[in-house]
């Protein structure tokens, strides 16, 4: 990649709306409206676009009718309009040019492009600050609209995971282009990599590859919503039971960033998360920690077995 | 009172179903419905019944419309009909007769009457276990139906609090009529009573009773609803602000028990708890505590403090 | 057994003081005071006297020092000296007699006797409420000292789970004896039981007993503490990585009773639980939920997996 | 001001070690280790420096014997050692300059001067990652340090709270000298501000002013440590409660970045803040949330009373 005169250390401000593919839109609607307590914003041909309590923005999840499951785009918002022109430029001229698309309901226009791995990400700067109707008027100014407390009740999109044959390029690709931090990487005999933990602000990961096991390229590990405690994680877990969701792992907590977790699938077969915490880093010129194969096969400190489906499913579903 | 031939000890298994008086129908049951996640279990003439998730029985609590704010009645299950007709007679012979009442929706039939301050009380042993419809039926089978997860997310009714002229007449009612345990006494200088904190089991309060400061009689101070955390309590709170429910007084811990409140008042003005905790007693032989007044006055422990209208406001409103 | 003319429903007040044996006397004791959050009350020539700050008696653990783990009694406190007395006369004509003992830093006399499985038990009535040294008494007069706030700061023992060959057995004995209530049992196929849940309150489990998998009788399964709220099971799970205490399951969720949980291992090898939760059980004639061998297989609702040795593993560890 | 040509918006990266003076050192020192859960690093001619088990770097806390209570300084680490010289320059061309001292137990050298108010500040580049000696060398190699779970067992310091006579000017300097982004203001009639909210990351509070209302200057209101969940706030409470230290608000939670607090004094007069959660804004174009003043004074949202006390008390403390 070509030396960059600019430092890029501060281009991403945080992760912006996703899209995620369903086969059964219906389905997967009341998943994200009834169980995690989202609010529809809009009912497109193609699908809907939703949004969290603790959104600014106008709407952050698009989800969109298809084939079969899998990832739409992730998304980026920049932290300036000259940040998103700089990235584009730098894109372009490193073989990762894409094009730009028209803004969606007050937010965009994006420019989309492909990661190494071949997942669709859209940079973008121009936004909607969201304005509650007067049913959903929050009583404290500084809230976007009043609070759900309905189901799971995430409060925004916390953090993203995806599968990449080549976890490394990957990670360089991000840290090069858009000073992205590493904060955890699995480093295994050939020098390969199995998992990064990368973020863009304090926060322990906002973005993550692990390894794809399958023959598959450009999929989806999961999306992880934040909720405010771990007890909200656990009483998720009960509303997952008895809303008959399957529930891949956990509540537990993880080793790497030590967020703690809950796996569902939603009904069109997407992994989402639901999670809490996760260390910070407040340190200016934090060194990732490399853990060795052997180190992290003991998976030091507590935690539940994690199933060995939660290594290879991924969507959308690829024969191995 | 006479004489009683058998101890009372274990007559008294549980509060069980009571009636609140609300002149705003409509919105009372909205509060306890969409904002407290009970379920309606029943339409009736003259107003709803309703059910927690956490009962066993197969309602827990009569909506009445009314012209004003109050009490209906509370309510004992007994531990057996022979219980049932035992404690009848000590009423009868103790000058505290009523009638019996019909069975209702699979509860009952009732024995009513009024406590030594005017309150209804039903006492009954006939109940019916709550069989949940398809849509409703836990996964666990040892739950009675599946977890609600909306609003304030209650389980079932905790404990009650009445207002009583002569507090102490009431608790000695209790005890010697029922053997009502006695945690908690306020005593104040003439040797009345300010408050009683009583419990037919381990767990620190079902009834209480605390000082009617009006001319007032019979009136209700407050019912709680049990959460299952503290941090389920921090969540009711955010739900009430927002709904632009009344919050008097919490989220804090009262002295007293040491329980975790929030209360608020249901829009036809009945005030409501939403609480956590409470200490359990285990010994057999427990003795209350006996507050002074002066000991009372500095409220030891932690806690916010509560505000005058918490010791005089009560359903129905009255000139004072 | 004998007919019994009183009805033995409300003769156990509450699990009592209890003894484990420890090879490892002085790292038994750390984990009990550092890491648990106990306090010494007492040292005798055969180990160490503890209390949690929520026991009202005295004391309620003795660890004494032995060749190997294993539980030395358990107790329960009864509810009056009568229903002690007659409880003994019932022991004595069913065959289960034992004998009387001296009492102990003010609790007892004792009368001890065996379970169907060989495991002893001590009945007592008389005890001696804790009074708080200057330096530890609280500021609410109704707590029993000063809270603690050290390690996983356990309030005080919840549960006790043994092992029996004959699970049944054991259960009608407490049933028909002590009016033990069962809340849910596992039946096999040829009518006899995998797991019973007993409880003298309304508590979901007091005494727990579960299939004897080895050649071994007598043997603990586990003593489990309470802690106040789950995200406590969860700092303690943090307490014990750093300390290098091993767990064996959990934080999680258990189907039976529904309590969360975490499972250590004291230094000297026998299993402990902090815990907190589980349902109540309110009606007065509840009938035990009866899992069979194939729906129990299926363990309906979230909970992480229980490694096979949660099955096997007790106190004293013998060959199988 | 200058104008400045380097946007300074990334230069500081975290709050650094501060200093607190204390006339009661050794109770000062208890509350610290005993009651906050933090060790003790060095004892040093004029005090004591601790650290708290979520520190990366060495120290955090340097406790210094005095004549009286009040801040010694308080510190910013920056992200790089040309922000560390740009910004001296900056202080030093605009009227701030102040001296370098000399490193202190492997942080610093330092560059102290004086905010608008009076109030020693630090700034830093050069330090030291803490290396836990054997005995609290953590399982989990992420983390710095064993767990520590003695107290209220706080992971690091949150934010800082001075009062100031101008709370405008103060708020100016920063965000024109250090780029601080400001989330929420109070603008009184005259265009005097009574409390400015401030913070160089996503969390929605590093640094406080308030409004000075007594002749003092270079006052501390607060210093605020972070535990991990409201319930560890709420544990604080009981802890603080035991052991007789004074608790002056909470646990509730605050209008103003929605924080849950608990105020205590420390036996030495400062006040001292058990924190968790408050907001974090992740837009990179935030507008300040500006109160007025008769729209503060509803304080919207629920949350325990203040008490008057809390606008004047800070230290060292004055004469009105």
């Amino acid at each position: 990649m070509t030396a960059d005169p600019v430092a890029p250390r501060h281009v991403l401000a945080h992760l912006g709306p996703h899209a995620i593919l369903t086969p059964t839109i219906d389905e997967t609607l009341a998943y994200f409206v009834d169980l995690l307590g989202m609010d529809i914003v809009h009912e497109s041909d193609d699908g809907y676009y939703l949004r969290a309590f603790g959104d600014y923005e106008r709407w952050s999840l698009h989800l969109i009718r298809a084939d079969r499951a899998g990832l739409g785009y992730a998304s980026w918002r920049m932290v300036s309009p000259e940040a998103l022109d700089e990235r584009v430029q730098w894109l372009e001229a490193n073989g990762y040019g894409g094009h730009w698309t028209e803004p969606e309901l007050g937010i965009g226009r994006f420019y989309e492009f492909l990661d190494p791995d071949g997942h669709a990400f859209r940079l973008y700067y121009d936004t909607e600050r969201y304005v509650a109707p007067e049913d959903k008027r929050p009583v404290i100014p500084t809230n976007f609209q009043s609070y759900v407390g309905r189901g799971a009740n995430v409060r925004h999109v916390d953090h993203l995971n995806l599968l990449a044959r080549d976890v490394r390029a990957c990670r360089e690709f991000w840290e090069a282009g858009f000073g992205l931090r590493t904060y955890e990487i699995i480093r295994l005999p050939d020098e390969s990599e199995a998992g990064a933990w990368m973020s863009s602000s304090i926060q322990g990961h906002e973005l993550i590859y692990t390894q794809e096991k399958t023959s598959g390229s450009g999929r989806l590990h999961h999306f992880a919503y934040l909720v405010d405690t771990r007890e909200e994680v656990l009483r998720a877990a009960e509303i997952f039971t008895d809303a008959r969701i399957y529930i891949e792992a956990g509540p537990s907590r993880h080793t790497a960033i030590q967020g703690f977790y809950l796996y569902t699938r939603e009904p069109g077969g997407n992994r989402i998360e639901v999670a809490n915490g996760g260390y910070l880093v407040f340190a200016p010129d934090p060194k990732p920690y490399i853990w060795t194969a052997a180190e992290w096969a003991k998976k030091p400190g507590w935690g539940a077995p994690i199933p060995p489906e939660f290594h290879i499913y991924g969507t959308p579903v690829v024969d191995e």
